[in-house]
């Protein structure tokens, strides 16, 4: 029997979001306010019901982050991180804790290194910039490197930032915007070099990587065009563009739409998707996708491809 | 014999180019002062090489409009638009001439008016947004009006804004930026009623109306979820949302990425997709584009429907 993980849950502990509101009381964090962000018994009821198994818990609402204090917001992500280690130890059978760092450098080292050598967590969440700066600047390089060494995953989180698209609806900014910072920062994570100067790093990213699978040949050939490009300051790859991106993981949170999966699938191949479901995000609280590995199902894949979707992938990640 | 019409190329006839200079003298034009965006001989040979009997053409360069003084500017769309309906009457079994419009109120219904009536012109070329401008701004109704009483098609162009994406590259903006803002333009058309208003407005938009088919399920879903977010002011549609969608036309400007327009075609169908080469974008001064009818005929397709795919559809749009 296949042991189904979802690779990419989210929560708030209620201690968390107070400590939160207080370091940054936007409109923006007050959504996450709802038992269904911390009721850890209807959590586990609804992963009953649709037949999870476990379910990786990674902290919710990326907005906080952004244009808070990095020194106000250390004793919050600490908490934090505590916080989702003890919810995983009163259910050791059912969550997988991942630490979050909203910022990569100083002091944030230290607690990476907490985070996995003290509290044994199964990796980190990033997002896709540090309040504002891209992932691939150099003073993040000793973070790509004590990732490395300790060979745990990332996952990537997108985090609403001012896009500046057309009008002034944050709508707009959600649908569209958090698949192009996404983008933007797996292609510099590329581009940059980083990827390259670390080929051990496993990245999982939300939304099947968001554009890359799709417009992988349109990333590419303006990679290849780069000469026309002024201000574009960019790596020499040892290797083609293209297997750079195919070492990215792209998780299922594609709102059950199969065609898109299967775009996933051709682009990556069965060992780099894993199945998340964004819980509590999402119709019905989360509900809804947490029972979309139907759509998985759908895809008609071989069994044993269905597996290493399901659970599979994420163990051998975590291992 | 099929007759192979390329739905979406680009011209910068000289003279244009050179009193675009005077009103808009910034960096982001001049890479269009090359042969190849003016040579009519050598597109037609290109042209020939790679079978293409005929080639839809729609002014080059949309940034030279990004700022400009719309009165400054109309003098110069009158004339790009009269320099492209010239370049056709040369060689009328060649090209389908399509006027541009970067402004679509005051002045510019009158040029719209003369392009189609006066001109002849097979249709409209607008821009995702009318300098910063939602195409969904109440004062382009009219316009919308215009266009639907006279039965012709847009088309639609990105245009490069500030998308304050990290860093600042302008390479992000155009590779990811350009997806953003065409996806944007579309969803505010359909989610402010605009296409619901217009029953009869067809509009093309390039690279297959970029984020539209892979992530219709995520649209849809904001959509269904808009009470829970402040700030939109959507309309209530008739239709279910994605109908609105499945109305706009997607060119194949994929980059030769089978596997995206076999997304493309799942969604809108071969009746809703026209060959496009970009023309002269790309590699090889858009010769590569030019021949990438190639992956048209690798998605396994009926003879009907890429016959549809790669000049009826188009031929019925302009009939």
């Amino acid at each position: 029997m296949t042991e189904i993980i979802d690779c990419f849950g989210h929560i708030m502990p209620q201690s968390v979001y107070e400590k939160l509101k207080e370091i940054h009381p936007t409109e923006a964090i007050a959504a996450h306010d709802e038992p269904y962000f911390y009721d850890v018994d209807q959590r586990l009821a609804d992963m009953d019901e649709f037949g999870i198994d476990k379910q990786v818990l990674t902290l919710a609402s990326p907005p906080s982050w952004l244009g808070a204090d990095p020194e106000a917001a250390l004793p919050v992500v600490r908490h934090a991180n505590e916080e989702i280690r003890r919810i995983a130890d009163e259910h050791p059978d059912r969550f997988i804790p991942v630490g979050t760092l909203p910022f990569l450098s100083g002091e944030y080292l230290d607690e990476f290194e907490r985070c996995i050598d003290g509290l044994d967590m199964a990796g980190i969440q990033i997002f896709s910039n540090v309040d504002g700066a891209p992932l691939d600047s150099d003073e993040f390089e000793p973070f790509y490197d004590a990732v490395e060494s300790r060979g745990v995953p990332l996952w990537m989180h997108p985090q609403l930032a001012d896009y500046g698209v057309t009008g002034d609806s944050t709508f707009y900014a959600k649908v569209f915007g958090w698949l192009l910072d996404t983008s933007v920062a797996l292609s510099r994570l590329v581009f940059s070099g980083v990827m390259d100067r670390h080929p051990d790093l496993n990245l999982i990213a939300h939304h099947m990587c968001a554009m890359v699978p799709h417009f992988s040949a349109r990333i590419e050939t303006f990679y290849e065009a780069r000469e026309f490009y002024p201000h574009t300051d960019w790596a020499e790859l040892s290797e083609p563009v293209e297997s750079y991106f195919k070492r990215f993981y792209g998780d299922t949170v594609l709102n059950g739409s199969v065609s898109a999966l299967h775009c996933g699938y051709e682009f990556f191949g069965a060992e780099h998707i894993l199945f998340g479901s964004d819980y509590p995000y999402g119709p019905d609280h989360g509900r809804l996708w947490l029972g979309d590995t139907e759509s998985i199902r759908e895809m008609d894949l071989t069994e044993d491809e269905s597996e290493k979707i399901l659970g599979g992938n994420l163990r051998s990640l975590i291992a």
